[in-house]
């Protein structure tokens, strides 16, 4: 087996819920024979950062070290391990365990399995509590692979060449149409996904500082009711599903991936009355996953995103609070960029 | 053609938002030869029509005349009509009118018919307000066959023998278990049709009066999470769906048939992290209805009521307001019963 890991990991945390990130020092276990070690070069900047950040859930254990949306290099890779290699560029997502069991593991819907475990904030199968990206080194027990151990875990995804987004197309829209609801750093790939699949976009916004086309191209949603068969809301605030669902055919369907802190207003009649479906989806597994960062590097698919030094974390998430970016923010984790 | 329509109609109507219900005397439209004329002998209460009484959905027209939950006897019929003669028992719902001409009437959906109107609170195709079942008589386009002047109505339909419910079982759930959220009118029938598919039936209800097996056969609903493939929630009080939500399977949907005055509460976590639905169903079309009907003859599905007098309207709508009925107020339209 390669050298032990470092002794301290160089993160990035939020102690209380005021949310404010300061440097925090901590250990990362051991890379054991089924695990690889992951030099992070950038991490993006994803609402449930802020979330998790402000325990704005009310589920954060502090300190949290946020961020779910990492790209590195492999540094080290433990004797069982095939199919990486020192050297490697790889990207991790939300998914640090899961139980590998159940059906939905079988299935690589691992994003379901009920003992699921994320990349920060959760707890590791050894007991430890998990710190994500915001930091300079992660040891992960690569997937695909049972481990030995019994009980184990999953994510490090080969290709991870830039950052990149970890909202799978689950739904696909059947007709030529896709509209989104929220233009940040979901909504904006959502709309390059559906381009990539030759759709027409609509996107659904509050922030008319977003809008490139002459005002005369944009119309109230009242406009196109009862005409869609498929939204994807990916607006992460508070917000009412009435004025969405009524753009929907009946039987249309609105799919939910933004995760507000309170809950969502669904007022009955536009559900109702048009036979509507309000729908969630979260990420997706593994196997998913893998195929939407294949699709990414067949299709061009980037984001679009401002870098920012790990001294500005906590203005980034400022502005990110208030929808201020184009349309994700990275941590240039390891300064190598020139900012 | 038969004799004219009687010139006038008794009838209960709220005046205003008070919701208070005093006699209304009203002129219904002539028996044309598409038409039959109804006496009502009952008419059932559904919390849609203190809704509507008290303008809680914002859209009621006063004076309004509720109730559409009809049933009685045929006492005229028109020319072009077949099918019906006088002295038929006949049953009448929700809808009014539609256009018969779009997809949704050609499948005989004609509640999902953009320009549905209901029978009360509706605008017909002669501009007229339609009035409902709290009243002597009704004059209606039977339903099926398309009238000669183009557009139309729809809506007596054979056989209401008895009260009957208006919400069809258009989501079936496909296991051996039904869970049903609420035990008022809807919910009681739809204990009812679940118990006549053979399925086992658990109801989620606040009102533990309404329990009639020791405490020990009920449990909370926590200890049930993740064990559902479906829920119909029948409530018509504002409520949230997360407790609801956490019982269902991942993939699992929650119908929601009630339609709450002010928006339900829609937590994301339950409904993304479970990948689950939330989706709306209204009443049933003309042919599902009357299937529906013949299922209840079949399998002897009746509700069980609560008769009232005409004079007694206000204390059953205040008795409903606070769920104080089992399970459905009936109202004596006729005054032929013994109260």
């Amino acid at each position: 087996m390669a050298a032990t890991t470092p002794k301290h990991t160089e993160g990035w945390a939020a102690y209380d819920a005021s949310g404010r990130i300061s440097p925090f020092i901590f250990k990362r276990r051991e890379n054991g024979e089924n695990d690889v070690t992951i030099k992070i070069l950038y991490c993006g900047m994803c609402h449930t950062d802020i979330h998790y950040a402000r325990n704005e859930w009310g589920i954060t254990m502090y300190p949290v070290v946020p961020g779910h949306e990492i790209t590195g290099l492999i540094t080290k890779v433990g004797t069982n391990v095939s199919g990486f290699k020192i050297g490697d560029r790889v990207g991790v997502g939300c998914l640090a365990a899961s139980c590998l069991e159940c059906d939905f593991c079988k299935q690589s819907e691992e994003n379901y399995c009920e003992k699921v475990q994320f990349t920060y904030n959760g707890i590791f199968w050894d007991g430890s509590i998990t710190y994500g990206g915001y930091s300079s080194m992660l040891v992960r027990r690569p997937h695909p692979g049972r481990p030995a151990a019994g009980r184990g875990g999953a994510a490090a995804l080969r290709g991870g060449d830039g950052v990149q987004p970890n909202e799978a197309p689950q739904h696909a829209p059947s007709g030529d149409e896709a509209w989104v609801v929220g233009l940040g750093g979901l909504g904006h790939v959502a709309v390059k996904f559906a381009k990539a699949f030759g759709l027409h976009v609509t996107v659904i916004s509050t922030s008319f500082r977003k809008e490139t086309r002459p005002r005369a191209a944009s119309a109230p949603i009242t406009s196109s009711a009862r005409t869609l068969d498929f939204v994807l809301d990916t607006v992460s605030a508070k917000h009412s599903l009435g004025p969405i669902l009524n753009l929907l055919k009946v039987n249309g369907t609105l799919v939910l991936v933004g995760a507000p802190e309170a809950p969502v207003d669904l007022p009955s009649f536009p559900l109702i009355f048009g036979k509507r479906v309000v729908a969630g989806s979260l990420i997706g597994g593994m196997r998913e996953t893998q195929e939407m960062l294949d699709l990414c590097g067949k299709h061009n698919i980037t984001c679009d995103i401002e870098l920012v030094k790990t001294s500005n974390i906590n203005e980034a998430m400022n502005r990110l609070s208030r929808n201020d970016v184009r349309y994700r923010f990275v941590i240039d984790i390891a300064g190598q960029s020139k900012l």
